[in-house]
Order: C-alpha cells, then structure tokens, then sequence
C-alpha cells in the first residue's frame, strides 16, 4: 500500500529531476533550476536528460520510463517536451509507482501507463503556485519549476487542481508486437546514444519462442543468428542482438552504432524467428 | 536596500553556478569543481551552459543575463569565456541586481550592465584567495573557482582586491534597435538551442507599432504576417514570429529551426513593419 | 601518512562522481544517479564527464587522471568506459592517491597508476553490495554504483571482495617521449574539448632543452617557433605551442581548433627541437 504523498512528511532535501528536449548548450534547463532554487533551497537536482530530439515526445516518454523508476520513492520529476506550449493543452502532476511527475498531458507519461496504474492525477490549474504571468513559451520555468518546488515545500497535490482520470489522459499510440509460435514482428522503440536499436519486444517473449542460440533476428535487410549475453560475446564491428538492461531486445554493432551501419530508427520492423527466413 | 554582502551571514549551503565554453565533453569543467569542493564542501553547485561558444563572449553575456537573475539573491556565478586568459586582462568580482559574479574583464557581464548599475565591483588582485602558481591557460580553476569558494565561505569581497568603477570595465558595443512610428529596424541577438532566432527587439518597443497581428516580421529575405502568441498558432514547419521567455522578439520555425531554415544567425537583419514592404 | 578509509568516520554529504562513454544525452547516466540515490539519499553527485568516445578507455584514463586528483580525498570516482561488460574482466575499488575509483579491470585506472602506487586494491566479489541480478549489460548501474553507494554509506572497502596486487590489473601501454640532447619525439596524448593536441610530452623536460622561445615545435607537417605562455601571445588563427593546464605541452590555434586545422588526433608525431629542422 502506498502512503498518499500528502501524509508524508517532507523529506530533509527533496529529490526533483529534470527531462527536456532543450538541449545540453541550452540555459533554460538552468532557468528552470534557478526558478526552484528561488522558491526552495534544500532541495537534490538530477538531470535525466536534456538531449531528447526537438518536441520528440516520444522519445521523452520512453526516457522517462526507463530511467525514472530508478529513484527513490517521492521523487519528483519534471519533464518537458511540450510542442503545445501556451495552447490549450493542460499541465499534469501524475503520481505512477511511487514517483511523483510534472509533465504536459501530450502523452509524455503515456509509455509508464502502458504498465503501471497512476494512484493520481491532478490538473495544475491553480496560478497560486506558479511564477505570476507565464510566459506563453517556456511553462517549464513558469508553471512546472514553481509547482515542483511547491511540492517539495510539502504542498499536498490536492491544492495544485481538479483531480482528473486515466481516460482523461491524451495517450500515444505504442504498438506492440505481433506473435505466433515461430515469429514475434516488432519495430525500433528508440536508438539509445550508443545507436543501438532498442526494440519493442521483451526477453520473456523471445524466450518463448525457443532456445536464444538458434534463434534469428531481422533488423533492415540483415539478419542475426543467435542472441547473446554480451557486446563481448563478438568482435569489435560485428552486428549482435542481446538484451539491454530494461530487457528489451537489442540490435547492436560491438563498438560502433547500429542505427549509422544498418541506417535505420525507431519504427524499423525488427523480427525475431526460429528459423531462418528465406 | 540590498545589504551589502559582506554583512550577510553565510548561508548554510551556498550556491555557485558554472558558465563555461568548454563543451559538455570536456572534464575542465569537473576541475572547477574539484577546486571549488576542495575548499568548500558544503556548496551547491550548477551549471548554467558549457555549451557557449568558444570564446563567443556575446553568446556568454546574453547567456548569463537571461539564466542568472533567475536564481536566488547572493547566489555567486563563476563566468569562464576567456580567449585572453593569462593575458594582462583582469578578472572581476561585480554584484549585480542581487548577484555575485567572477568573471573576466572582456565585456561578459556587458549585456548585464546595459540596464543595470553594478553594486560593487572589485579586480580580483589578493593572491591568497586563489590556488599558489595558477596555469597561465586555466584561470577559471585556479583563480575563479578558489576565489567562488572562499566567498561561499563568507569572505568580504572587500578582500579580493582593489574596488573598480563601471567606468573601469571593458564594455562591447550592443546595437540597439532603430525605431520610427512604422518601423523597427533590429538585429538577431543570439540563436537558442531549438535554432530560434532571438532579435535585440523587446516587447513594448514592437506593441507600440500597433496591433500585433497587423505587423509584419521580415528576417533574412522572408516576411512572416502577425505575432503570435505560442508555436501552436502554427502549423509544423511553418515560419512564426512571437515573444521569447524574455519579452523579446524571436522568429521560429514551428517543430523545427529557424537557424537552419533561413540561414541566419547572430547579427542578421530583424525588421518589424507596420504594413508589409514592397 | 593515508589514514585508511576504513578508518574514517563517513563525511557528512559524501561526494561520488561519475566518468562515462555514455554521452550527455543518454538517461544511462541519469539510472545510475537513480540507483545511488536509492540507497544514500545524502550524497553529492558530480560529473566529471560523459562524453568520453565511446569504449575509448584510453581517454577516459587520461579524464580521470586530469579530473579527479582535484577533489576532496576520499571522494568516490565511478568510472564506466566498459566494452568488456558482462565478460570475464573484473571490476575494481582502488584507492590512489586519496582518492577511490570504481572500474572496469581495463586499464581505465592505467595512467593514473603509471605515476602513483595504488593505496588498496580490491575485486567486486561480494554480491550483497550488488543490486540483485545484474543486467549483462550495465555493470555501471547495478553494480558500480550500489557499490560506490554502500562505501558513501560507510562499508569498509575490505568487505567488497578479495585484495589484489598491482600487477594483478590490466595494464595499456603509454608510450613515453624519447628525448636526445636536441629533440624530443612525443606524441599526442588526447584532443580536448577545444581541439587542443595535448602531447606526452612535460614541461620540465621540454625546459631541459632549451630557451622556450628559441625552441621548434613540430606537429604533422607543420613547425611552431617558441614556446608561448598564453593564447593571448597570438592573434586569433594562429598556431602556437604552450603548456596546458597540467603541465604538458599542447598545440592549439588561437580561438580555433588544432585538431580541425592540422587534421590531427591521438597518436600522432609531436616532436620539439632545438633548431629548426630541414
């Protein structure tokens, strides 16, 4: 059972991260810091990452959902990758799993609902915890900076807004693997900064399938025998599939990237069979 | 009233932020913060761009003019974008608008200064606050990041050195717009990390000209119809021209990049006319 | 005289830093922060740098060996530029010269221990302080980092697994310059963030040859005359030799890059000369 955030006491420093598409060179990502700090001064800051493609939300939720769930309970996480900013689409705070997000509703959470139950979600539209006036461009740094420092401060989520449902929710489109007893057709979810292609499609899954050795994936027009443990199982430029550390399957060159040798991102079909294909 | 630093107690964790052109890659700037740590444990420390140009001293000045107000009043902002390092060139501590800055003397903290007063500014002189025999090419590590320390540890700036005047300072020249009552003839500004083109063009200035839908936008050999007031009034791809999180005018490609679209960058000519030109 | 770390009482605020290949954009970075934070919530986290080339282990070697003698003693360095990962190769805890390192057994230690014996070396054997099955493919999260965070939690280093000798580790091969009266044959260590080819090469014994400015410096087909103490003693687009901050000797040109200029990088031929040669 989950405590509700709003019975616990604060923490002694706060744990707030922050995901944007603003890039590395960008001071925004320090815009949005200082607007906390300003409100708040014990407070951890993370960085998951600013590197997330320009307004790529989906990108952004996958990124949240392999990384995020790594921090401690109460965490909150502020991700922005908003192409709708100033429009009429609403600002959340979700609760999912014990982490705690501010995010716009666009689907950027919609890969962690794929597998989890939120235990809430709040509409932010209560202007007293954020900066006054917004600017129409950046409501990282006016509203969701602000808010998660409220948070932190030990605000009880009720306050931030309505509470609306899951259904609410705008969600993506994730598709998912087709299977028979001999084939699983699946596509690249994202490359990850290696350029390896991470796949939509779980271990447990090709392990049912049969033994992992006589198994062959098909990635472009290349085909794989066998999946492997480790990069180190082959030699430095050769092509292997494996399991990546969120158990998804993976398509990679040992020592170089898989998306510039194969030319191929995320939406490339990837198959795995038991036999040859012909 | 600002109260004078020197008679503020310490906070209990201070807060120093980093502004170099090293580049994310490089572990430069991981050595100021050793320096800084070595000295100072009990600090907190964020980056504001590593990711300036090199040696760009404008793109610095406007970096730390729009991130460092930002953040909470005494927090001191270590400033590295130094082509003459080691040269005769001071380096300076200078309080503005509630800041603390350290910086070279080259025109960094210049865009700071076009609208406001400095409270104190001070040349870095007394040798027992910096690291014994500083590299002639790393006066960031071995001059700035001591001197940050020893401040965060409640030394009087008064110390550092020998009190300046504004007079004293290098100052670049930053051209202003020119206005008549039908026409704004500006300049970009700099290019954010989305490829926004950021004009030297504020938002009184142009809501003057008259109703911001009548208004046309010339940049580069395009002419944009109206301002809008968020990405979303437009469609993908599509040439908008609206307010940044500053106030000022910035041409944008929606989901895309100005930058790259019209081949412009810092210095190109940004016109605002109240009738489109012939 | 080192007291041993076993010793001491754990600091306040603990500080671990991390060194990695994964690049700035990749949420790898931000899992292992996650997984740290999970078991020490009182801890600093610094980055040192994630833009080493990817299982370039060379580079990350000099990073660390340039970085991290700048921070406290006892701060815990967390080091993954592993493409051993999920093989045999052993991971280390290393204590050297005050500070303590997690790697890879690949010889990313290797340049810091070509100048200063290791204090304790151990193996990671003891899976208690390991996350419970880790992935094949990320050491650095499940189990580097709970490492590193069970020793910011105050675990005796004796307790991760079994002491080893020097000679027991990975060593690389870093070729010394080979010196004559009149020359010095170096080579080019790595290529930093500026494109400044940092050479093998030490100011003591290039101030063994001769008057710096009488001296000849050779880099690919190119010969710099004299030894300059700053940028600043050329105009911009010039090349010019000088000291970089540790003390070896670099070729840069003048608010440009050397790397892009000479089409140079690690590897090649650094030679200094007492005349000019024909």
């Amino acid at each position: 059972v989950l405590i509700p955030f709003s019975a616990m006491p604060p923490a002694m420093r706060p744990l707030i991260t922050l995901t944007t598409d603003f890039g590395m060179g960008s001071h925004y990502v320090a815009q949005m810091k200082g607007a906390i700090l300003s409100l708040v001064r014990e407070v951890d800051l993370v960085d998951i990452s600013h590197e997330i493609g320009p307004q790529n939300v989906r990108e952004g939720a996958v990124s949240l959902a392999d990384a995020t769930p790594r921090f401690p309970p109460g965490t909150i996480h502020v991700a922005v990758v908003d192409p709708g900013v100033g429009t009429a689409r609403r600002l959340l705070y979700v609760e999912i799993g014990g982490q705690r997000y501010l995010a716009p509703d666009n689907g950027l959470l919609s890969y962690l609902l794929l597998t989890q139950q939120p235990q809430r979600i709040v509409a932010l539209a209560n202007r007293r915890f954020w900066l006054p006036e917004p600017a129409h461009t950046f409501h990282g740094r006016d509203i969701l900076a602000p808010v998660a420092a409220h948070l932190a401060l030990g605000v009880d989520p009720a306050e931030l807004g309505p509470a609306l449902a899951t259904g609410d929710l705008v969600a993506l489109d994730w598709p998912q693997p087709r299977c028979t007893h001999e084939r699983i057709d699946g596509e690249v979810l994202y490359v990850d900064s290696f350029g390896n292609l991470i796949a939509n499609i779980r271990r447990e899954l090709v392990e049912s399938l049969g033994n992992l050795s006589s198994l062959v994936v098909g990635c472009g027009n290349r085909q794989i025998q066998g999946i492997v443990a480790t990069y180190g199982a082959a030699l430095p430029g050769e092509r292997v599939a494996l399991f990546d550390s969120q158990g998804r399957l993976e398509v990679a060159v040992v020592d170089g990237s898989a998306a510039r040798d194969l030319r191929l991102g995320a939406g490339a079909a990837v198959v795995v069979q038991s036999t040859v294909s012909r």
